[in-house]
């Protein structure tokens, strides 16, 4: 870091997959703070798939970026200094600063970071708005029971990850599916899933038949796309599925080539009484304690396990967030922008 | 009606759509009840769409009608002979007894009806299954609150028809969608939606964009196809999409061509939490009796109305179904099997 902040712009509106000329990065000088406000440094920035969504110029349930605006993002920042009353220089602060090195903040979104988080990249992440993604989603709209079968794909990511920890501590059978073996063990073998499929297999719709004999009772909608059709047929009566994610169809720019799988989808929501329901974590703000105190207890006793995939340098940005719509990250992406005071 | 028994079986399954050869109708002697059971001589038959995917051999909600056998259906009957302590000779019942002129029962899924339901039809229509469906479904799954707008299609029919009036009881603004001119102006000036229109025109989608100026709250599912696909770009946030039926696409035998709208769905759901829910009306059993009290209520206000659309004999019912799943009814869909003790 210079005496300059980088920032990463939208500098255009990408057309399906976004490329490297669809952002800019930029310098300017480091911004004072007035009245009322803080400088902060950004230690951590989150990258996640609903950036996606922000990069179009149609309604979503935010509003888009402008072009020429700074990424939106999910940052950990260390106030440098404050004329805030409530944020003091050496504070850790979690918000919404975006994609650039230093921000200025009135408070607005911001709350302080307990120093016992570690990694304090966990507050972007399992502590974080994708942790609590998967808490409220599953616990609100999954109401998984014991003895029934949840699927979570991206299971190996910041959310599906949480997801399946949750329904096997609720007592459900996990089944996870995810992109490539190495994804696959790691579900399996370090987060506990019951069984974890890879939907790059020619047979994926056979495996994950098999996978779930007793039929699915909760489909937590990451991805949409290949997964999606191939648990239409496997839902059983009065199953739910929350709907958090479409990653497989960000990208889409249009309703693409058919058949036409609305009316496969509609059947089989009438025949067995499906609950689906869209929501995004802020639907569910008041449960923010409720998510720190359950899961910052499951992580301690070792029942929540996650993984992180590390980037130095606010200039990698736009590359991850192009792999991480293709699948390439493993883990929850994080771009290591500034140091981290708590790493001795 | 003579001395012999005249019963509509399944002969055939359909592909697509029903042609009169699935169906075969045949004769046999009035069956004699056994001890603990009676004879009840079908007065009326309800013909309805779920009919079609009894006649599937997939599973669905219900088991299929097997082949050979007596078509399933709603009725009402009159009790001709009974050994039964809980049902007399001359008692009028509504229940299951299917395609056919008598019927033997033990009683099984049989109750009275009030002689004082005038006409006794309505025992099949709006006082009885298709009533209580659009009742419960809008009530429980679409809570219609005031100043919203639902839209619903079939609005000429025996569900869509109920849907629609209680959501104006409820202070929505009740836009219908119907097939034809005078359907829709049956919809608009003697069930008074506030706007109804004819889905055959070309300009369908942007009328309904216009008669919804302040989008969609409420989407009760009757069809899905053209109407559901008009609908999904004027979703609110956290809108309700009761799924009760899907009459355009029963007669599809696979996912067809595309392009595909599954993805455009999604994306809907996601972006405005939208709450669907597929439902059938024994889910609600327990909301019976506060159906019948308001609905009532209603009727007997004249805040309700209800049209039927009657054919006369048993032998018509397989035209009148194949007709049905092509919109041709207007109105709640009877088949009138014998005399009616009350029609004077």
């Amino acid at each position: 870091m210079t005496d300059t902040n980088r920032q990463v712009l939208l500098a255009k509106r990408p057309v399906g997959e976004p490329v490297p000329d669809d952002f800019e990065l930029v310098s300017s000088a480091i911004p004072t703070p007035g009245e009322g406000q803080f400088l902060a440094r950004t230690i951590y920035l989150s990258l996640d798939p609903y950036m996606r969504g922000r990069m179009n110029a149609e309604r979503s349930y935010s509003d888009p970026v402008p072009i020429g605006g700074v990424m939106e993002g999910g940052t950990v920042g260390f106030v440098e200094h404050s004329n805030h009353p409530e944020f003091a220089t050496g504070d850790l602060v979690v918000g919404r600063a975006g994609w650039q090195e230093y921000a200025i903040s009135d408070g607005t979104g911001m709350r302080k970071v307990d120093p016992a988080t570690k990694p304090l990249s966990y507050a972007l992440g399992v502590l974080g708005m994708p942790g609590m993604t998967a808490y409220t989603g599953l616990l609100n709209l999954g109401q998984p029971k014991k003895g029934e079968t949840l699927v979570v794909a991206a299971a190996s990511g910041a959310v599906g990850s949480v997801v399946g920890q949750i329904a096997k501590i609720k007592g459900c059978r996990a089944v996870g599916v995810a992109g490539g073996a190495e994804k696959c063990s790691f579900v399996t073998d370090e987060l506990g899933f019951d069984a974890c499929l890879d939907h790059h297999a020619d047979d994926f719709e056979a495996q994950l038949a098999a996978a779930c004999p007793d039929g699915v009772d909760i489909y937590f909608e990451n991805v949409a796309g290949r997964v999606l059709r191939a648990v239409i047929p496997l839902f059983n009566f009065f199953s739910r599925m929350p709907v958090c994610g479409l990653i497989s169809q960000y990208n889409l720019t249009e309703a693409p080539e058919g058949p036409d799988y609305l009316p496969v989808l509609m059947r089989a929501v009438l025949t067995n009484r499906i609950a689906m329901r869209g929501f995004i974590v802020r639907d569910y703000a008041d449960q923010e304690a409720d998510f720190l105190r359950d899961v910052g207890q499951w992580i301690s006793e070792g029942r929540i396990k996650y993984r992180e995939d590390r980037t130095a340098g606010l200039e990698n940005a736009p590359a991850t967030l192009i792999g991480l719509l293709k699948g390439n990250n493993f883990g929850k992406a994080i771009i290591e922008v500034s140091d981290d005071p708590l790493d001795a």
